[in-house]
């Protein structure tokens, strides 16, 4: 099995001499490698993907005494993430887990379906994949996330996913997964922020809807973009067509986010990524 | 030379057939026939190209009298529009109109490009078109309009075309050409409306950029949409690689709705556009 | 529920107002129009979409009577077309399908699933789809076709939709569904017809791959095109992650097809399509 | 100015390290670095963009004497290519590479345009460029060629660029100028191979037409390709429509090609390329 080594810190003279010559020397080899500086905010990003027998503690030592202090790095077995999938009442993004992850093409393992309607259940079953209704009635936001929470907690997951989850999460919550939980917005952001977005452009009278994938932080609808895709619409779209257009764009698009994000591609910078795709 | 026939009007029972009919009966070809109910609005928009002999004004007064009373009716010459052209620095896309214009593919007749930048009447003159240098420093908006004006009432333009002209135009100016101001937008609206659309983007770190050409009315960028497109970009770009990148995507957006423009394709209905591409 | 009408005739004059004229006569109100004459071949081609209440027989006959000999004309519905699903292994487009089928938004019912191997039985059952598995070994072709042939006259389909049924079908078999089975063909084409078009495309080292839907003739890959999609690809693609990236873009190419042919907005004239999308 | 380090070799443990500490052992600094290796043919590819005071052929010496026997290396000055365009009749691609070449967005010096008719002669005056008009009439290709190859030796350009050059040139002329010429295709190859790619996809009801930029090679449309674009038609289109249609998606993709040549991005490996977007 392959591992992958990510770095991200102030760019410095020799890294990549210094981090290749480390590898080197260990016998190891690199079987993909890209890096980025942005000259703007001078910092350093790498992702390195290798093969051989790798002793992760030994090279995570040695490497991080040859990167500069504020180095944060990463190595890992390149193996399926564990997720956890919270959804709200519409299928077409879950449905797409589902059956890929059914079908081993995810690169990464359900644990569970989180849902605050219980209409997904069924299919959610369908697959094998255990399902929590918790509902967010007469409850605090705080009471309906503890128990959220909860489930999480059991299950340990490496990501979050909200495929079409339509509670907004609070600070407190989203602040316990920092860069893990990833979002399918349902316009191309920043345009059409908040409910609604569909309505929103067709009351514009736009020429394409779209769908944004991102991390998200404490400002809804504002965290680092993943991947953005859109498609064409014209004057006879209704608002219902528009969404129903848009339920495949959405789809893809977290898809297409995922799987850079489970394979371990993206960077987070402040509110920007850095995408090795 | 063929004919165009433009309606809009409220929606009614046998509408086409009426006006079929009477086309019809006067020996009429429908070369090409679009029409659209926004059920909505109970809104009607058709499109007709016609071919033979055409009493224009017989036509025009039978379909009026077989139409709702609020009917909009157009019956023109199928012949390229007359445009002037509105600039300031940037070269792409009035080289863009001056190209097509010289090697007849524009399907309109450039009457002069006005620019409040000295720098593009070189190239302009290069293709024999009038070029008028209108400086707006040490002016009032009032006074730099009222010479723009003068220059344009000269030439009865059918369209100003916003070639990447960065002037706000007042709601004076542009309530005296209705629906006949075409402008190019450096950004996939409503997303960025305002200054620097590329900086915002690369701020807000989107995976996509985007151009608009829309109608100009009295809020900006708020008119009604025409053709939007996109191009992806990436973490590698800065603020002049997106600028780069988004001037080949605006010049094909202006230039891809100027050919519905000028071929009467474009049904403005409240904010928003019809069009029969 | 609205109806539909599909005329394919001969050019001729005053047949829109022909036409309409005659369902203005019947207070029929036309909610949809679009038609198309191919100048070249002189051939004109009308869709309706009409509310109100209809006599088909009646409407049917008058109609013929004012089109040219040749015409072919069909009233029917607006309802869910009734389909059969060919497959062989591979799910992503079969899983799109009965997706969209469990949650109403095919706008068709699927009759059954035939397929010749077995290994798509579990996810079809769980859509409470019957499966039919038709072993295509130790058997002529036409043993082969005439098995499928009876469990697909025992449906009486309107619609036979190959969802990477890797079988060729042959002449007798195809011309019994005449413009009635549509396929998805994993390349671009006219590029790479035939066997594995991935590793073609792998070879020659093309910078993207795309998904074709069209409707099968009696010569593989040629019948006429409805749609046609594409996803960039570059030179660190394999043959195994093109055919991966390609399993998205063929079901989204279908399932675009299959929309605009379940609500009858294609025509086939000779070895094209006309699509009023 | 910065240096370009093009590096090709067969693959081999330790390049990376070996690579980039010599280059940090001269000071030098990676200002940006893409590799590649395919590793089912087990070829090393890596660019590098550096800056500070460099002696090419110190460091030459040295990366050689580190690098498989095998390697290809170059080490240049990042600066604009020396190029001369070959065109026909079309003035699409010519007037694009005339404009960002007259505005200073080509990253390239046009020396001359050479011509096998007279009528772009003008356009290519306008922007002080030397036109060269070889006729092809009443001479043996062989003589043809004779007359292109003097006038292109006495600029000894970079590359040549085939603007839309309709004359097949000999495998002699080719074998002299070994991926150094770049030539757009107006279709999507492999489709469409040969003369009038419009007509033929007119005829096949294609739902998209694309073009291609690719190196030339001695079997006609066969060349590593390096970027593809397409544009969606549909059966409105005539192959007129079609033909202007293409255009502009064949500037775009012809520029969009240019730019990653001439920024030395595109290695060629075998029938293929290797881009470094």
């Amino acid at each position: 099995m392959n591992h992958i080594v990510h770095i991200a810190c102030s760019d410095a003279k020799g890294l990549v001499a210094n981090i290749t010559s480390i590898l080197f020397k260990h016998g190891v080899n690199i079987e993909e490698m890209r890096e980025y500086v942005d000259r703007q905010l001078s910092n350093f990003f790498m992702r390195l993907e290798l093969s051989g027998e790798i002793n992760h503690d030994v090279i995570q030592q040695e490497l991080l005494s040859s990167l500069p202090a504020n180095a944060s790095l990463k190595i890992s077995l390149k193996e399926p993430k564990n997720i956890i999938v919270l959804a709200t009442k519409e299928y077409h993004c879950l449905s797409e887990l589902l059956l890929k992850h059914h079908f081993g093409e995810l690169n990464a393992s359900i644990k569970c379906v989180i849902a605050n309607h219980e209409n997904l259940g069924d299919l959610t079953s369908k697959f094998g994949i255990p399902f929590f209704y918790v509902n967010h009635h007469n409850k605090s936001k705080e009471v309906f996330e503890k128990e959220i929470m909860e489930i999480v907690k059991a299950h340990s997951p490496d990501y979050l996913v909200l495929a079409k989850f339509m509670r907004i999460l609070s600070p407190e919550f989203v602040s316990s997964f920092n860069d893990k939980i990833v979002n399918i917005h349902h316009s191309f952001l920043p345009a059409f922020v908040g409910a609604n977005p569909y309505r929103q452009a067709f009351e514009r009278g736009v020429k394409m809807i779209g769908a944004t994938a991102h991390f998200v932080n404490n400002n809804l609808d504002e965290g680092p973009i993943i991947t953005q895709k859109i498609v064409p619409v014209d004057h006879s779209f209704t608002v219902e067509s528009m969404i129903s257009a848009g339920h495949d764009v959405e789809r893809q698009t977290l898809i297409d986010a995922l799987k850079l994000v489970f394979d371990d591609r993206v960077f987070v910078e402040g509110n920007k990524t850095v995408v090795f795709a």
